[in-house]
């Protein structure tokens, strides 16, 4: 069985602006780790489960060669360009098409691993466990196996896995981790629908990681959304004979659908494997404060930034923004991040709008998005 | 008699950071104005009264070259840079000595009339009126003229000056505008005190401009404080000379004292001629909703910055900046200001405060204050 990883690294950079950037998103700044990118340490946990020659970068065509200069330990050409956004089903058919097409094995021998790039594992050992046994389960189960997180409070901005009964132990396999059956996923609740989660158990956080045979993949989309998976035996085709226009034609073909809607949902078997590691979606600003030790007022700044008063604040001056010196004095709970194109400055509670100036900027034509 | 006028432009540049600098003061920025700084507005206003030969700048030494390249109409020989910070006694000696030298008349025939750079002036013609007068008052009367301001709320900001009956008319002047007599001056007032001073009335704002004769500043100073009169002659006499060594040590020797102190409170003859043109100390950021438009959410903006949600905040995207893009979310009474030099943010109400952050810079080594 010939195991892969996919590292799903498609981010738009909006939501760390002014750091990230188009050019530059989330993945590939050291937010939570002052010397390593978000998406260097997604590699580190996938080369330390597979060899580097089976990790494959997904991205946009234009984050390619950015993230192909980062040197991250895998070969050049297993960083890939997808020819236009399609969401993640879109992002892991083309990958699974660039697999099919490189390595030559047949999809029932291919293992497929998904990470994600875009958040912070801080139990690096209890991680790497429940990958291998999710490996495992997708290597003994003819399903689609996810990996579900147990949740540490009722959180509203992650989607949720309802699990049922645990599933058959794996014949042969030895790692007796805890595997269930996925009965249904829950989009982003409300936070009365999340407390109930919490309170009733069973209910874990989608960390947006799965794994299969790449046999399960295809069969669980003819079943779910037979143009999926029959676009990926026709993208691996167009991809192992070098012809990259008909590939590029099936793939604009594909509408924009995320993984879970066009299959997870669907899927006939799904299996969940839980993670006890602690996990972190760095999804905005405020989420430094959970990844980066705060000063003696609550307060967590990067770079070097003058604070006089200040409370509960995330301040940032960041690497290249150092010609400019920054001054908050007398606020709370507020996010000032400063760096060569530009400064944000909102409360914390509406970190998320940070996108919403950017569109906004992107509309005046400002060159800084 | 001949008429000249100095112009007090010895700022440090701290309460304007980061768009002031020690090198950049509040003076030498388009801060009301678009196109005009305060000091050129002040020279503008001098220059309407007198020959341009016969305005000073008087000003830190390391600040004469910026202002002379300013070209603000007139000769570069008349911008002095003080030897080193005298305060405002020391810089009106300095400047008396340089009139004395370079004029060559004697200190009775020499009105000199002192008006500030650090403030707007919204009335033009009701301002050239009231200093008229007071070049009138100061020549028809052995006394120190100050000018006060009508006060038009319980300001705890300025000085008052506290006045008497009216001065008799000058013989053979026609303005008849009224000049009285100043009893005495009252420092920066608590609140209470400033609402009974203008309750009472006769009370004004001290707006830091004064006209005498030359003779008249001496013979006070040879009563209230010798050794500034005494200074003056000798430094007239080193300039004259050319004998910038002495002048330097001359002044060196004196204490660092204000006119206030050092000379008016303790002058035996002070009349007071009444503003009534609006005028604005443009004391720190929060200043700037005083004489910028605001939009309909009660923000000032300078530059083109995204402001959603914002209100009755003041946000600054200075000229030299442009290649900043600045995104100002969910926030009230903010003062937010970017330039190429730094970032501060601080509410409107603790404005003053940012002298404490430019002195924390000054502390780090920082080299943008």
């Amino acid at each position: 069985m010939h195991r892969t990883i996919v590292i799903m690294a498609g981010g738009s950079g909006q939501r760390f602006w002014p750091l990230s950037r188009t050019s530059r998103p989330k993945q590939l700044l050291n937010l939570a780790s002052p010397d390593r990118s978000l998406l260097a340490q997604a590699v580190d946990r996938a080369t330390a489960l597979v060899d580097p020659r089976d990790v494959t970068i997904a991205t946009a065509r234009h984050l390619v060669e950015p993230i192909r200069e980062a040197s991250l330990g895998i070969p050049p050409e297993n960083v890939i360009g997808e020819p236009c956004k399609r969401n993640t089903a879109g992002c892991l058919v083309y990958a699974a098409a660039s697999i099919l097409a490189t390595t030559g094995a047949a999809a029932e021998d291919i293992l497929m691993g998904i990470l994600t790039a875009d958040h912070r594992i801080i139990d690096e050992a209890a991680f790497q466990g429940t990958v291998s046994a999710a490996f495992e389960a997708a290597a003994g189960h003819p399903a689609l196996v996810t990996v579900g997180i147990q949740p540490t409070r009722p959180e509203t901005g992650y989607g949720y896995i309802e699990t049922g009964d645990r599933a058959e132990p794996i014949q042969g396999a030895g790692t007796g981790f805890p595997i269930f059956r996925v009965l249904r996923f829950h989009e982003k609740p409300d936070a009365e629908s999340a407390a109930q989660y919490c309170e009733r158990g069973g209910f874990y956080w989608n960390s947006g990681m799965f794994f299969w045979r790449l046999s399960s993949f295809l069969g669980e989309f003819e079943h779910a959304e037979p143009q999926f998976g029959r676009a990926c035996l026709r993208l691996a085709d167009a991809l192992r004979a070098g012809d990259n226009e008909t590939a590029d034609r099936v793939f604009q073909a594909l509408p924009d659908r995320s993984i879970d809607y066009a299959l997870m949902e669907n899927a006939r078997h799904v299996l969940m494997a839980r993670g006890r590691f602690r996990w972190d979606d760095v999804g905005a600003w405020d989420a430094l404060e959970r990844s980066l030790p705060r000063d003696s007022h609550g307060n967590v700044q990067v770079g070097d930034p003058v604070l006089l008063d200040a409370a509960n604040c995330v301040v940032v001056n960041a690497p290249g923004a150092d010609a400019m010196a920054v001054g908050v004095i007398g606020v709370r709970d507020l996010i000032v991040v400063v760096s060569r194109d530009g400064v944000l400055v909102v409360p914390k509670d509406q970190a998320q709008r940070v996108r919403d100036v950017v569109e906004e900027l992107g509309r005046r034509g400002a060159p800084q998005v």
